[in-house]
């Protein structure tokens, strides 16, 4: 439902925020060399590390501080069966249209909300919300030909053509599907999975039985997941390669609720604490409910363009698990031996399950734009601006840099003695070219936390300077003292006692 | 160039693992309800930490403890060209063969590998090494119609049909292609990656630039790619699906030899120090290089089925650099400007490459034979096997787990509050279900270090008793050593002090 809305203002700070991830090695497009590859990203050494953190952070938190909540990770291939249970061979589309002018093809959907935007910037926002509502209507209907109508009554042109000479809507899947096996007859079409969570489903009892787990339990996962989107767009916040964090949450029936609403409050507590503001994130309620979902919200946060999803929380009653059954004709049952209200065990039944089901691309998109500082400074009689990324510590790709203010009288030695004692612990970097305030200015931009500077003073009392990156103020310290130092920063520990 | 040389014995061994793992929830079969996705395996609750630990160690080793080495995230999509200029489309290829009658399709030259190992089992052995010599020769001329005569010639038949009705022999593609974008004309296909370092070659100077690198540096990687294998087997050390841990190392044109060595010698320490007896590692030299070779090592581990692969260390010259550079046309060079001989700036150059290729899977897979173990042990008057797995404490899936000696008087709540205590830093287990015994040896066989216990006199003097998986001796100590105990053992620094 994007349209055009975007302010010029939110429009330069997205850029900003993307030539940054690129200049100083966040982010860069696939295959640059050979001109990109449309909507696939390559995360760059500082991107890496960034993103590593979160997704180890995540690990911990559903992991470690859920003691009925361990891990999985399942490949990227699975049996072709598993798409007709979960629904996308037969109904994870997109309707599309061509126009036989320009030979060009466009998702149908996509073409009438830019005409409803249109409308809405000419003012006639009544009859925008009736051609978008007339528009629901017929796709819930699954009137293809309906849309078409609606697109010539319309007289909607192709923007190259400029004509209404369209074909029929068809539907259009968004899976990637390629060939496995070489055996001519024995080959088949395998999918790269649209989504992570089944590979989690189709789990279930292994982890279940070989864990001994008691519902209610999760299975967390961190994995690839691939949609050929047809309208790809803002950076790494939609790309046909992309990455999940996802946690499915196994309860008795009739308790999902409960633990719905459980997890919407701590996934929430989560964003807020790896350093986003409350007032950026917010809740959304799913208007319309998948086939799959008895309940379902969207924590949004506040990108430059808009509040969007970064993680759903869905409550996804026993559907996947029925259906796995039905066509696997493996009992997915769980015996429950705790005893109901009338003395009996539950016995045998299908789990419910909560998903939780965020995205890691777009947590680091979130991550990055929350990050990013602009401020302006005073520097003896000058004013200027000064980048920084207002990363938390323990998400910093570097955790401190080591700096000698000078390349002489034996400073980088004793530097480089600092630096080889302190990185058995923490990723740092050692830096000796150019100014001490221009390679303050290098960490600002990489977002690390610390900077150490070993002057003169430290050869004759084993003290430094550590600057901090966010006041920039500067305390001098034992050399002894710097690995509790950062470490107190830097630890997720710290992260993960404000979440037990 | 498997042959059927194993014996029961090692037969049984690997049996043996393959179904531990799938118990104790390491390694499932793919898709397993809907009878298995062959060559594709996914990795349970215990494996999943098991890998990231290995993953994590290798990530801390290349990038912590060498200053010139950073990380890169590529994603598995590329751009088509990349596939082209590193000689993937035109030559990554298997010889097939039809059988007529059965329709069955065949490695050519596995169908001459058995024959040769046919020969050698009667006592033929010239005469198998003679007929490998020959295919080996046709292969290497690519002279696909001389490997059917020989496989005519041998009367080598088709297991299936019996007959030796052949079809020509073709090349067949080991990469999976798939269609990207729905535009018609726009749609193309796309690879998905068979390795991992294409993705760092095509970034080599997006790295180099926004990193402010200076030769020699190393990128380092690790992510999944994709191979259709026609003959795949020995679980999971040879699977479609599989994970690289690939660092491309960029050095002085002249210089390669002496960092080869280098790499050589520090991969293999690095095996050690995990944990492999150095007598179940060796070095294999290439006898046939690559193209783009002109030096190559496999590192080897004494699996059950033999000395196979683990790592590949060699030495790729300007091959690919140079190869992207024609066929991007965006120069590939680095200026260097430290001073040769001559005092002059050694200048602008494409840079050698020295590539350290371990594959995950395989590392795991070394390292679950490696710590398999069966022991003799007497209790009381009876003798019994047990199983465990001697892990490195520092790869170990759950560093401790925390028993209360009984289910009441209190011990469960007490054995709470030291979990709740040490969970923020460590993976742990709580376990208050069956007798003491029973829960060691479940932790055995999942290679916990320590077992916890809590009993009556933790209640009265705040001390608990650790048992050694390995040893299975117990020490008594108050709980406030707990932490610094296991973090002795678990923290990778212990590996990576060994290693700098």
């Amino acid at each position: 439902m994007a349209t055009k809305e975007k302010t010029t203002e939110e429009n330069t700070q997205l850029k900003d925020i993307i030539s940054h991830a690129k200049e100083y090695g966040f982010v860069f497009p696939s295959s640059e060399i050979y001109d990109g590859l449309q909507a696939v990203y390559d995360y760059g050494q500082m991107g890496v590390e960034l993103k590593n953190n979160i997704k180890q952070l995540w690990w911990k938190c559903m992991t470690q501080l859920n003691e009925n909540v361990v891990g999985l990770d399942a490949a990227i291939f699975m049996h072709p069966l598993t798409w007709k249970a979960s629904g996308h061979i037969d109904s994870f589309n997109d309707p599309m249209i061509d126009n036989k002018d320009s030979k060009k093809r466009y998702r149908a959907d996509v073409l009438i909300e830019e005409k409803a935007a249109g409308l809405e910037n000419e003012g006639k926002v009544e009859e925008a919300g009736a051609l978008l509502a007339e528009m629901g209507k017929l796709l819930e209907a699954e009137d293809l030909d309906g849309v078409r109508e609606l697109i010539v009554r319309e007289g909607i042109k192709c923007p190259i053509s400029g004509t209404t000479n369209w074909t029929e809507v068809r539907q259009f899947n968004l899976m990637f599907s390629t060939q496995v096996g070489s055996v001519a007859e024995d080959s088949s079409t395998i999918y790269l999975r649209p989504e992570t969570a089944q590979g989690i489903f189709v789990n279930f009892l292994n982890v279940q039985k070989t864990g001994r787990m008691k519902v209610p339990f999760g299975i967390a996962q961190i994995g690839k997941a691939f949609r050929n989107e047809i309208v790809a767009r803002q950076f790494i916040f939609r790309m046909r390669e992309f990455e999940q964090m996802e946690m499915q949450f196994f309860v008795r029936p009739g308790t999902e609720m409960e633990w719905y609403e459980k997890w919407k409050a701590a996934r929430k507590l989560w964003h807020e604490a790896i350093g986003i503001p409350t007032e950026n994130l917010r809740y959304h309620d799913h208007e319309k409910l998948a086939h799959y979902a008895n309940a379902a919200v969207d924590i949004e946060y506040k990108f430059p363009f808009g509040f969007k999803e970064v993680e759903g929380i869905h409550s996804r009653t026993d559907f996947d698990l029925t259906q796995h059954q039905e066509l696997s004709r493996k009992k997915m049952q769980y015996f429950d031996n705790d005893l109901n209200a009338d003395g009996k065990p539950y016995g045998n039944y299908i789990p419910y399950v909560i998903e939780t089901s965020a995205g890691a691309d777009r947590l680091f998109l979130m991550t990055l734009c929350n990050a990013y500082q602009e401020e302006e400074i005073t520097e003896g009689e000058a004013t200027k601006t000064r980048t920084f990324l207002k990363l938390h510590p323990a998400l910093s790709p570097v955790k401190a840099a080591i700096l000698p203010l000078t390349k002489k009288d034996g400073l980088p030695e004793k530097a480089t003695e600092i630096f080889n004692s302190l990185k058995f612990d923490f990723n740092m970097i050692y830096e000796e070219r150019d100014s001490i305030g221009k390679r303050y200015t290098r960490q600002d931009l990489i977002g690390t936390p610390f900077c150490i500077a070993v002057d003169h003073q430290t050869l004759e009392d084993n003290t430094v300077t550590v600057r901090d990156r966010d006041s920039r103020e500067q305390v001098r310290m034992p050399i002894a003292d710097l690995r509790t130092y950062i470490d107190n920063a830097v630890n997720f520990r710290s992260i993960l006692e404000k979440l037990a």
